[in-house]
């Protein structure tokens, strides 16, 4: 694309885009000036937002100087618009993997999952003495309770006490915004009773798992990380991927904390509390799901539940030393998820390790029974991890200016990552450029702020907004300022990107979402594609974040903050995973001077996920002898 | 929904809306005051709208007027939106059809469409004296190329010279924007050099069909009704329909008038000059396919394709006299059509009879051969039909005020038409009530106007507005007035008519848009939706237009017309056919006493397109004896 022109870019056919890594395509660097602001200041500046006039003028200014109007409002773009990034389920044919059946029970579905993780020596839990730090796995508490070593109804005390500790002293975690003691006790002793008759219901039975509060689940009231809004929707039952757990006999031990209505990435919540990194709690765990990360981090759950709407799920898993797996959109049914957009967020999953993932991921796949199936397919994919024996002939995609646009630290941590991976299972890198990722954030900025407006207007209209942290308020008043022209013009850059892609490497995938179907296409295009040079490459890899967690200052605690320059590093790598629906994970790679977490990202084809955990476990084994313990950290499965 | 409260609607949960006859939901009239506007008055109001401030103000009060704020913008609705109403293919299961494989060729697929239409005895041209007037069809054009009784190459010197003919006078018809004599006789040599050697490529083969000038067509430029759109946007090629066409040896004779963008319903375009209703050249033909519907009512092609976003196939055949099939979104590719909406918009079929449309129908549907299957089967089901052996047990769903909402001679004409398919088949009408349309007109309105902008946005900024008809001015600076709020908002009424005609009738098809089988689905639904009493309903019945076709003043002709009196009563049944994605087909039924035409309507669940065809062939069985003769016809078959 040319950026010379005084109006909107007119992008090139998709044909015309050179993916190579000679492409004169250029690298466009987020433009952030802003400066960062906190207490006072961003008061002022939200007074500003919400007058009238000088509120009108300064949003103009703030989108122009943002470069909205010329990469996106004012684009000219042949693509039809894709609405919603729903991919047709193709059979990748992937290798290594098991079909489980998606009608089985949730339970028979964990069951069938758990034999597809590596064989580990059955050790008591005394004895358990492990090369590095290692967190409980599900696996772990299932042995302990069948072995009558510990019951679930001791780990539920010990979790409620290790909850209460962590919310006292100096610098109070914030992990929940709700738990319910005598709630997670009952379903404690069920669980209890359910080991002593010898009759489990699945390996996630008694384990404790935690939902961020953008998910409903009884009998909590789903906040969304506002003071206000569970008030006005109420939550009338679990979720449906809540359900699924509940089904398997997980213990729901609460909501988490969230950055308020996900309208953030630092998870500073003026209203619950700053979510703190267990690794550090003078730095931010990350956001949305703070919480979430926070507690799987800090040994509170081996897994919890997140919502992905612009990797809220996999930067809080970075930064708090996580796994963070957001699968293809249209993967976990979204019924009980607070519809703060509709096109762009997804269910994921924080989790202590790969395989922990894996087993949650097969519980909660697969759509709404009661539907005619859709896209998805009656077998539900889920890999056979085995580093003895790993899949063959990956090729990773490597987009060097984009890859290396991050702190010092994490370049060379991820570097090395990725090329001790591709050392050991004799993969390969290919160097490739992928144009337009910064259109593509503003795309997808403007999607999520239209979709929440509309989602919210009518609630918005009745509200105080006093109730409302100020960095939301200005957010929110960004959000409210775009028009139905922009908003179309963004699903067109949807379609655009999506193109792009499809030329990368999903050649046999036919990326075609329906519309694309019934649109005007490119009679040469099949052809460009399979000419594509770069249709080998299997998943693109980059860093999860551009900076490792920072600083929470004090000024931020009430007001929230406003940050564009971290933000925007932190939501770097993200974007792809949710505007265009694509499946990727993070593994924890390694730690900063400081000590804090780096994660590396895959991003995979749609419904790829069995070969994004097959690289992600590979990556995981070469690492996890390197693990640090963090400093907030609670051995729930300790007997005395 | 109540009306009462000050701000937006507050819609009731889907499955507390009561369907039954005696529903207290009331029918909401259309809201338009508005004068007729032409000539003069309308040059002042375009340019009081495209003034800053005052058009500001104006679009305001406008949408206030027209209740868009009351029942789109800040309406609360529980549903996600519905940005696509591609419904998933489900096999209905319908009587007597049969089936295409739909990898064959157009061809093939029009070899086996005639074996599905009834016997008729072979007579030639001569000896045929049919009991009422007729038109020509497919089928009579084959066998008089076959039998040599005339050439392909006679008919278009014929077609050509007919159409000088109609050009000229003191009421010009304004048939067409372009057609190429030359074109068009070096395609006719060619069928004729087929039908010499014997070896004629379909039953299509010389036959001439036209093409609405949105739809791509070589030689011609594109213009959508325009002075400029076709030098901005070049045509390459073939729409993939007329390509379909072209390969079954159909002789493409030009593109036809339409109004200007689509952006009306009267067919009065200012650069073309109006087309005029064969049955009265003093009236309109209708819009925005106004050129299709009227070349098959004067004889000129048995066959047109037209576009049908908001009624724009149905409402020209309606007041033409002749059959107009827009059937479900997605079953016909879009490719090749112009952009000038993605979501409400497809090809359609304007025949004169319903035999022809279908032969049309299995030529040009099915999806682009090169991609994947999305929601198509790998079978084309067509109906069989045969009056004399018709489908049993069908069952209309009519909404009485709604029905009745139109002129007194459409009324009475329509009820006593459908009183007697019902009496002649032994069919039964049950009563209901179908809430919330007009809601559903102006979603449509702003989801149609908001995608015309964002598709034609960039060309507008360069554009000279002198180059624009006045009614187009004004159309577009109300299109540009909605912010992405709206624009989601509309797309949430979307799903939830989408759920409440869901209720009517389609519990057996899983109405599932891809976004609802992933969002908030409550609990009980498909068991209200199975216990509901009009479960039975196949098919909703309704007249074609409000009016039959209107004067054009003189003083319009040069300027465009407002008339959104005269506009609302066109698209008042139209809706659901393009914002719900649903097939639907008009058959005409009688004459006013000016002897203009009446269509009556059935809208179908999605994909029924076979019950369909099988009901308006029934219902064209038992009028078409009656069918007239218009004031303007050319019998092309004549061999004098």
């Amino acid at each position: 694309m040319g950026l010379s022109g005084a109006a909107g870019v007119v992008y090139k056919p998709v044909e015309e885009v050179d993916l190579g890594p000679a492409s004169n395509e250029f690298y466009l660097k987020a433009n952030v000036k802003a400066p960062r602001m906190a207490g006072f200041l961003v008061k002022i500046f939200a007074w500003f937002l919400e007058s009238r006039i000088i509120g009108t003028l300064l949003l103009y200014i703030l989108k122009r100087n943002n470069l909205i109007h010329k990469l996106v409002s004012n684009a000219t773009l042949e693509e039809s618009p894709m609405f919603v990034p729903l991919h047709p389920f193709v059979d990748l044919k992937e290798q290594q993997i098991e079909q489980i059946d998606s009608d089985a029970s949730p339970s028979e579905r964990v069951h069938q999952a758990i034999n597809c993780l590596p064989l580990t020596p059955k050790k008591p839990l005394d004895g358990f003495k492990p090369s590095g730090f290692r967190r409980w796995t599900i696996a772990d508490y299932s042995r302990a309770y069948s072995s009558g070593e510990i019951t679930p109804l001791r780990v539920a005390e010990q979790f409620i006490n290790a909850v209460r500790e962590s919310s006292t002293g100096a610098l109070p975690m914030s992990f929940f915004i709700n738990y319910d003691a005598e709630d997670i006790l009952r379903q404690a002793t069920e669980s209890t009773l359910r080991y002593e008759r010898g009759d489990p219901i699945s390996a996630l039975d008694g384990v404790p798992i935690a939902i961020k509060d953008e998910i409903d689940c009884s009998p909590y009231p789903t906040t969304g990380g506002t003071k206000w809004l569970h008030k006005v929707r109420h939550c009338t039952g679990d979720a449906c991927c809540v359900m699924r757990l509940r089904s398997c006999g997980a213990i729901i031990v609460g909501k988490t904390n969230m950055h308020e209505l996900g309208a953030g990435t630092s998870g500073i919540n003026p209203h619950y509390g700053t979510t703190r990194n267990p690794y550090n709690p003078n730095k931010i765990a990350g956001g949305s799901s703070s919480g979430s990360a926070a507690v799987v981090s800090a040994g509170l759950c081996p897994v919890a539940l997140g919502v992905d709407g612009g990797g809220s799920v996999r930067m809080p898993a970075a930064l708090c030393g996580v796994v963070g797996l957001k699968p293809t959109f249209g993967r976990i049914p979204h019924s009980g998820v607070l519809p703060l957009n509709w096109t762009v967020g997804m269910v994921g999953i924080l989790a202590g390790t790969l395989e922990d993932a894996l087993v949650v991921y097969a519980a909660i796949s697969g759509q709404l029974q009661s539907y005619e199936p859709t896209t998805l397919p009656p077998k539900l994919h889920v890999p056979l991890l085995n580093t003895a024996n790993p899949i063959s002939d990956i090729k990773f995609a490597r987009y060097g200016e984009w890859f290396n646009d991050c702190c010092d630290e994490i370049r060379i941590c991820c570097s090395n990552a990725l090329h001790l991976l591709c050392e050991h299972y004799k993969w390969k890198t290919v160097e490739v450029t992928i144009p337009e990722i910064e259109t593509m954030r503003l795309a997808h900025y403007l999607t999520i702020g239209s979709e929440c407006t509309a989602s919210l207007s009518t609630y918005l209209e009745k509200l105080d907004f006093s109730k409302l942290g100020w960095d939301v308020r200005v957010a929110l008043r960004v959000y409210g300022a775009f028009d139905s022209n922009e908003y179309i013009k963004a699903q067109k850059i949807r379609q655009v990107v999506a193109n792009v892609y499809l030329l990368i490497d999903f050649f046999k995938l036919s990326l075609i979402c329906e519309i694309q179907a019934i649109s005007r296409i490119k009679k040469n295009r099949q052809m460009e594609i399979h000419k594509n040079i770069f249709a080998e490459a299997d998943v693109i890899v980059a860093p999860t974040t551009g900076v490792t967690a920072y600083t929470i200052f004090d000024d931020a605690l009430k007001t929230g903050e406003l940050d564009y320059i971290n933000g925007a590093a932190l939501v770097r790598y993200q974007i792809a995973g949710n505007f265009l629906g694509l499946p990727a994970v993070t593994v924890p790679v390694g730690y900063d001077k400081e000590g804090l977490p780096i994660g590396l990202q895959f991003i995979g084809k749609p419904w790829s996920e069995p070969t994004l955990m097959h690289i992600a476990f590979a990556m995981q084994a070469l690492c996890i002898s390197h693990y640090r313990k963090p400093k907030v950290f609670y051995n729930l499965l300790n007997k005395n």
